[in-house]
């Protein structure tokens, strides 16, 4: 979704299924050593919103065991269940009914159902699928994609309510591998971008803003870091000078300071 | 100069000849529509060291007319003459000179010896020649190079304070060009190495702090942005965030989230 | 299709639906001043498979007026009609069997169903549908695809002759945006992959070759260039070029000559 | 130095102090396993001008011993004795004497003087001042150096006759690190500028011929292939393409094959 550059800097808030948000850092909670660096970490990023893999995490279906909710109170956060692990549609519809039933009726979800486990890239036929029975079912989706315009636009039309494109495979931390893909996700989207899976390190993460997404998810690489928290800061912060460049509109790149030195033609 | 990971989060100073900073973002003055809007950028940039063309700017030499340090008070901010616009050893060495007298014995310059007017490249055979003149004069002397790590390394060797290798050409707002040989000359530095020139936004400044650089020196992708006061604030948010990510050490990119996925021999 | 780097040098033949082959670059025939630069052209490039868009050439379909096959006899070229200009299903199964009656039960097709005409991506879900038919109506299909691993391993599995991704958009001239996916197909495919669409220059052909395609298949890069048949020329020498580099295997990147100089950990 | 696209495809040689040449692959003697591979190789590159490394290869100054001569014959080859292996001024300037003495009067040499061991990077002052000595002492010197287009320019200010940037540092198989600066080197040249060092595989040496280079000088991505002589035959190739791709005008390139679609202020 392209935003209007001269939106007022004093309010850069965004919006999903009708909820306003201020960060647009979205988190998970994976890979991290123990409930408390989960909580410090996420604490550090601003993170508003966090997403719980329901098949690998206990959100209350498992009883006696420690939840994670208990860190993260879902009054503080938006809590976003995920359907990681799924590899066909039923396992993924199954899995949000789930996370709606311990969330108490809970809607916003983030659907992703994966191809294979080398690559964990989205199955992008099955995700169109369980998308459009979890729209029916009343469920807002925000859906796992690969980074084809076409899909996403597809995605979209069926009335998710954010579309999630990855940047490179999941937990790679490759960073942005197709800029050209994502811009023209953003170009032509209604709804709320946000970048999905392949994020490295800060740069990655202020590129993504940059193109124009409207957020950025991520887990791996903050987890994954030597210091998860301080990571966890410099994402933040990363987050909000991408944004702050997009809107601030950068100087157009040419080869030389001269005037007559335009790049056209040149592409590498 | 490579920094220990363990440095606590507390204080990430550095030191430039025995001056210590906390801002790694510095700032340039040219270009502005006006000295409010000049004032109004540097300031939200958060930079402690502002950079001045002596030859393009009045610092006291041309009395009666609005003086910089009139918005950029010494006091507040650390004043780094520089010598752009000069092409040979003389005129570089005489700037500096004048910038002392003007400044009361100011001896902190930014030496920069061109090598063309279409490129604005250094030329390094004079850059050479003159730092090792203003360094037995007394100066201290950061100096602005290509990015060849033999070079560093010489410029070091003479005797100057910081070594600034350029990202792309001056005013180009085209990135690192050449990010090994940044890494290079910050792995083999004894002394700061500051990227100079050619940052164009947020994520470009980010990537000079991720390779392990001291800090960023930047003017045309703060005065040309479209709102320079909001890409100032972009900037130092990106400086931060990416230095941050250099000290809590990145994940390490693989082809894909399984343990067995190494990247060898793959390098695009 | 990854290939034992043991073949032969002598016979370095490939297969698609039981035809052998030796040239490894494909060409379609638009763009062209006229049909004498087509021919010109084509027989620079020493392709054997010449793709025709049925629903823009004239095959036969138009009695009286020129027919491409005079100019590329079917018993010198491999003819490999394609559904170009098709954005749904029906239209381009339809297409195909125009092309079959036609060229007298002819069953090799290069099917692409397009998602909009903006982009010219494909429309995977269309595409995977139409593939479907084509296959139980005895066609052999050669299949336009996204570079996502996911679908094209998917296409295979419905029986589809060839894979074909995309470097970039068609006529774009790109070059391949996302080496790592083009690289997962081809070590994941059984079938032989063929990078289709976006190739602008010839080192973009040499890149596709060294990655482990199959082959390439141009249009625009070729009629397009100021020299047509001078780039025809390059083309051919660039697709053995990098053919050769692929089975000579290539030397491992490293930092530096040294042996102590590896990569790990850098990606840029 | 640029060439005019107009130059007939009959005859595309090129000119070196006085030779002319009709190959553009230029290759060197080192790290193969015997002299006859040595010899195979070099015969599948075409090349007409191999550069010998004198402080390494037995030229006449050990006899008794293999001289690499018996293989490559003067009378049919162009040899090029070179400087590896010098770090200052004297060694280099009495290495090409050496080398004029044992070849009989002599004068065509490859001069480089190396900054460090660990990234072989040229030492760029060094490099001049020895420039100039051979010059004057009658030497025809083709120089390798950095990629920096002031240094390129004063080098053939002293009377260089050819001047040879690198790619990337020797013997790493990295590429062309910066397109920008060799492009830049070639637009502004009146001597021919031949890439040298850092070519990793057939794809690299294209780009380089496609950027306007008149030559390509390797030895390690030949030498260190698994089949070097397969290699050499993909670089004579891929040299080739590359030369014809630039000589035949590549498309522009866009965003999208629609007319409107440039890519204007996109640099990714």
């Amino acid at each position: 979704m392209t935003h209007s550059p001269e939106t007022p800097i004093t309010d850069d808030s965004f919006t999903i299924a009708g909820r306003v948000f201020h960060s647009r850092l979205l988190v998970g909670t994976g890979k991290y050593r123990d409930l408390e660096q989960t909580r410090q970490a996420i604490d550090a990023s601003g993170a508003e919103i966090v997403t719980i893999a329901v098949r690998r995490t206990n959100i209350g279906q498992t009883p006696g065991e420690p939840n994670i909710l208990d860190v993260l109170p879902p009054d503080r956060y938006t809590i976003l269940p995920n359907t990681a692990g799924c590899y066909d549609v039923d396992s993924a519809v199954r899995t949000c009914r789930l996370a709606r039933e311990l969330l108490d009726g809970h809607q916003l979800v983030k659907l992703e159902v994966l191809g294979d486990q080398q690559t964990l890239f989205p199955d992008v036929v099955a995700t169109l699928t369980a998308a459009e029975i979890l729209v029916k079912d009343g469920f807002e989706v925000m859906v796992y994609t690969n980074d084809d315009p076409i899909m996403a636009k597809r995605l979209e039309a069926v009335g998710c309510v954010a579309v999630m494109p990855l940047a490179a495979p999941i937990g790679s931390g490759l960073g942005i591998r197709n800029r050209l893909n994502i811009l023209t996700i953003v170009e032509n989207a209604q709804v709320p971008i946000l970048v999905d899976a392949g994020v490295g390190t800060a740069s990655d993460a202020a590129v993504a803003m940059e193109l124009g997404c409207d957020g950025v998810l991520m887990n791996t690489a903050i987890a994954a870091a030597r210091d998860p928290i301080l990571m966890a800061s410099a994402m933040r912060k990363a987050i909000e000078a991408g944004r702050e460049a997009f809107r601030a509109g950068r100087m157009a790149p040419k080869r030389f300071a001269s005037a007559s030195s335009p790049l056209d033609g040149l592409f590498f």
